[in-house]
């Protein structure tokens, strides 16, 4: 598991008082690329200096409790699945209080971003996926 | 079904030079406030007016085709199933060929924006997802 | 002068429940977007086609009235000066009620994207700055 | 001075490929909220807690070099001016290179968030702004 940390900032809420539901894939994609933080130049290496991304195909996502503008939310990134050119992420939003407020399961296609089809997934990417399972 | 259209917009891509897949729902939250375009005062009406909002509780989607910046995507809203309190909305984004791109479903517990807690859906909201019933 | 309206949206507003200040300035785009649309393609088709942008090189703007969710906006642009290969595009934004908001303006460089270096303005471009002057 | 430092993120970069201009804003408003961190409860403690906040009436802004995703880059915050009621702040924004990016100039004024009407800046803001000011 990789944990990510971020405040709720002030333009994230909406005009229900609440971070905007849009927000929390902004979130978990804000937490991929730290995951990945480790590949050599990171994800912008991958993406910039590769030409290699990961395009979601899926997602679910269950809401549990709302965050708001103030609140600090930890995110908790590990792999559920890994296949030969796809992998299932999963990020748990939780709060310091320990409120688990989302859980986002995010289907990814290693992509030739050139072409935008589908390829063999990198070693480093492979390992890094191996390297955290979700234990859920 | 209400269609909602619009263009993908310079700042809406990402560095894959697709429609970020976030933005994806923020999008169907427009289309969502403009389904309830019909409700007294709109969909500002129901949450300033009122202070009965639409939270999501589940999110499911599927992405088949990229858009990107200078395509015209068109959102197909319809509702999947009204309860006392809650709802699921139906978001299918087609492009001006026919592609369609993705499919998003949105759970949605109509609350009291005070409180967030739920409350029973208001008789015209209610309306407004029985007259747009999903086909599929 | 070219008219761009719109409503202003859930998710834009910010904690203090007005627009937040920095989206004045991606509406001001979106309104350049429009103002370019006669071109042939649209702004699309310059940005994506020829390759060639109109990166900001200066800002100022004064904000001078709120906009809150459930408020609708007008953005007037206008052209302030044209050179050979830069512009100054005003942008005022008004409220139903006559209230002016905001006013932007916002210095552009026509600029070849694969270097990011100024290039002549297409006649099209200066065409389309010229037949909608600022009058104030 | 108190500096900021972030990454420049995949999604935040537009369809010419650079940090979308008005995301210069929201930077320099992450800075704002990472330079009153020091207060009581935060900026999130002033804004909600004490229902004031500080609104932009004015913005001048010089953008020299691009940014792009991959880039990091840190935000010096410093204070030109301070008023009984309001505040000039300057954002410089530098590459790990050295690159002067951008400087924006941002004229809040304290208010109370209920009224939007200007009210006497609180000591603990004012001595915030008096603790860094701008050495150009």
């Amino acid at each position: 598991m990789i944990a990510y940390r971020r405040p709720v900032r002030f333009e994230e809420v909406d005009a229900a008082r609440i971070l905007f539901f849009a927000r929390f894939f902004s979130y978990a994609h804000e937490a991929m690329e730290h995951f990945f933080a480790g590949l050599q130049g990171g994800y912008a290496g991958l993406i910039v200096g590769r030409g290699i991304g990961l395009p979601a195909v899926h997602i679910e996502s269950d809401f549990h409790a709302p965050l708001r503008f103030g609140d600090v939310v930890t995110i908790e990134t590990t792999c559920e699945k890994v296949g030969t050119k796809s992998a299932v992420m999963r990020y748990v939003f939780k709060k310091d209080d320990g409120t688990r407020c989302a859980v986002v399961r995010h289907t990814v296609v290693v992509s030739d971003l050139a072409t935008l089809t589908s390829v063999d997934m990198p070693p480093d990417v492979r390992e890094a996926f191996l390297a955290h399972p979700s234990s859920e």
